[in-house]
């Protein structure tokens, strides 16, 4: 297995003013692609530091991949510190320079000297296409075949140059010939104990794929990791296993990979010509914002009520008067008011409604922060689900949302 | 200014699974302390290489910090590599045992001979107590006064033993007579350039307090840092720019350090004695979800109405089907009509309506994706504001949802 090891170059990482994020995604990368991550490193925009780094690294791994410090600026000497490191000079790249030129000319700016200056490159280097930006990456080489991979810190710009161009450079280089194919499964409904105790046997009998439960928000993800030669023969070691696990937790996977929650109901629902109304209290908007976060809810999402005030939940969703003074507004029977409500008052075939004590204040005895009544109606039934929640305010927030979909899709979807 | 690394243990990091939030935190409170971090690194658990790490570190730094890998399973052996490093045997430290047993008989689980492990600290090292967990820190000792401070990885017990203890005596050790105090500006509807364009002189002629801008979605900060003796020292300095910006920026600060601009909203309209109603299309319920993520929101905020579809708007809202017909919901008509139909509807003092195009989808050359009609109402006046935004789905929706608490700040409280 190869050894690479990572540098982030950057004084204001060493300032704690920005987290690296770039050295997660390049490490997950290459752990993915079967190259062993030996260590990481953040230095600051010192020449001879990036370079002592840059030495010592290249002693320990086959290879160094430094991220940052191309741009243009007096600040930016990551390319000068490689020469230093490897003992080379830098040399004009036509190919560089006519990429930057092209920028320019296409955006109407003016080119300086400074950005001329990022053509030149290592002598004998390898250009990493930058389609995002004018500092181009490249890979330069010590004698004895090791290599430093230069990239830009700007990270969108960073991520196209990795997965497009380093890393189909690594795995032709090493011949790496597995790679790590995933596969999430998200489930809504039930816990992350009993989704280990239906799939233990599994655990303990798979080497590959390898099996991991994640929790989130009030919601597990079941993650399939198997290790192949190409990503359809990871799926190929994948599917039977995805089967058995499917069947093990019937009813309770609702999507897969890229897929959220919302987007899954409002495709659904929009299958089903199918149209929905939400009235929220203690969410407060949320269910209705995670809804219309999805591009083309407008198609089934007529709108919401957010009844925060007793006085609203009676005017707006015609929730009876005496409910709420018999029951409180924290109840099945005002939460089932408010689903039929919304329902009626929007002229929807589906309602979702929530209410509950967020917190800090507002508890009882009777009525702890915490509590959290849901509905969701159509013109048959309306079903209703009690909660007790822990946590922050918005620690109760959100997973009242999160279970408030998840109640729709239960009903609704779950088979 | 002494020199410190720091060194972040633990494979899941160098697998790119976990992102290291702990490495910015510690260097931040080193940076405010005035202590130089000369660079940092993430090692796996492996007892040679952690060892090799911090042998490599203090050749060139005063001290190491190292986080994680000192918890009582068998990965862990951070505290080993410290000692392989300086030639140290371990102790058993009395102090440290007492602190778990008291952790163990409080909680009523058993203690285990890995958890005794825990007590033993490197010979002459100084405890960092753990008020948070059984892993407790220490600092140990190197021949010629150089130190390395081990710290629990999980990121809550790290924090409060970097603040209670380990940044108290790197004051005291290295006699650091300054500290950096920071206050933040919170600035609204006011942009960059225009905040930049106002306040250059300042930037230029400023050494102590330093000045930043900072633009967040929609909004700027304005960051003054201010190095001292102590804090009150620090504020000091801070007040007089303070006062010569706040002028410079009349009518765009709307609060300072952890204030955010909801919060601030709620507070006046609960001082005011006003009751608060939203009318959300584009937003979609982030309006609202905004306003009640502050406790006690439902002091003055009533409720709201996504209205997404325009039946919604007819129906719920009493927007006049011949302005839809003749303006389109996406007008200033309709948004005027929106926030005094939610007010009315709702029988509160204040209204906010948001209508607009997020997208991908639904823009046309007169009205294009990114077109946002905002308006806020009160009984004897509607004022509206048009806005043009750029960017994703999520950034028109949040950017409109700021501007949309903006206008409201902007209106009523803006002097």
């Amino acid at each position: 297995m190869p050894k690479c090891e990572i540098i982030a170059v950057g004084t204001e990482l060493l300032l704690g003013q920005l987290t690296d994020t770039n050295t997660p995604r390049i490490a997950q990368a290459l752990a993915t692609n079967g190259v062993d991550v030996y260590g990481t490193h953040e230095v600051g925009d010192n020449r001879d530091r990036i370079a002592a780094a840059i030495a010592a690294a290249l002693e320990r791994a086959d290879g160094v991949i430094t991220c940052g410090g191309l741009g243009p600026t007096i600040d930016d000497m990551t390319k000068e510190a490689i020469c230093d490191a490897l003992g080379l000079d830098v040399e004009l790249n036509e190919d560089v320079l006519h990429a930057i030129e092209r920028i320019f000319s296409r955006t109407g700016r003016q080119m300086r000297e400074n950005n001329r200056k990022q053509a030149l490159l290592p002598h004998g280097a390898m250009v990493l296409p930058n389609p995002n930006g004018t500092a181009a990456g490249f890979i330069a080489f010590a004698a004895g075949g090791k290599f430093v991979a230069a990239m830009p810190g700007v990270p969108h710009e960073m991520s196209a140059m990795l997965d497009g161009h380093l890393i189909p450079w690594l795995r032709e280089r090493f011949s790496l010939k597995s790679r790590i194919t995933t596969r999430i499964l998200h489930t809504i409904g039930i816990a992350e104990s009993e989704i280990d105790h239906r799939i233990a046997d599994l655990f303990a009998s798979q080497e590959n794929p390898k099996i991991a439960v994640l929790a989130h928000d009030f919601r597990c993800d079941v993650k399939l990791m198997a290790k192949a030669e190409d990503q359809a023969a990871g799926r190929a070691l994948i599917a039977p296993l995805e089967k058995t696990i499917a069947s093990r937790l019937n009813g309770y996977i609702f999507g897969a990979d890229d897929e959220t929650l919302e987007g899954v109901l409002i495709k659904r629902l929009v299958r089903d010509d199918k149209t929905l109304a939400v009235a929220e209290s203690c969410t407060g908007g949320r269910v209705s914002a995670r809804l219309t976060s999805v591009a083309g809810a407008s198609q089934t999402f007529l709108g919401g009520v957010v009844s925060y005030d007793n006085v609203v939940k009676v005017d707006a969703l015609g929730v009876p008067e005496e409910l709420l003074a018999q029951f409180g507004a924290v109840s099945g029977e005002v939460v089932t008011a408010m689903a039929q409500g919304v329902r009626k008052r929007l002229g929807a075939d589906v309602a979702i409604a929530t209410t509950g004590i967020a917190g800090p204040d507002g508890g009882t005895p009777e009525k702890p922060v915490g509590l959290v009544w849901l509905a969701v109606a159509d013109p048959e039934r309306v079903e209703t689900l009690q909660l007790h929640l822990h946590g922050s305010r918005e620690i109760v927030q959100v997973r009242a949302t999160v279970a408030a979909l998840g109640l729709l899709w239960k009903i609704f979807y779950a088979r």
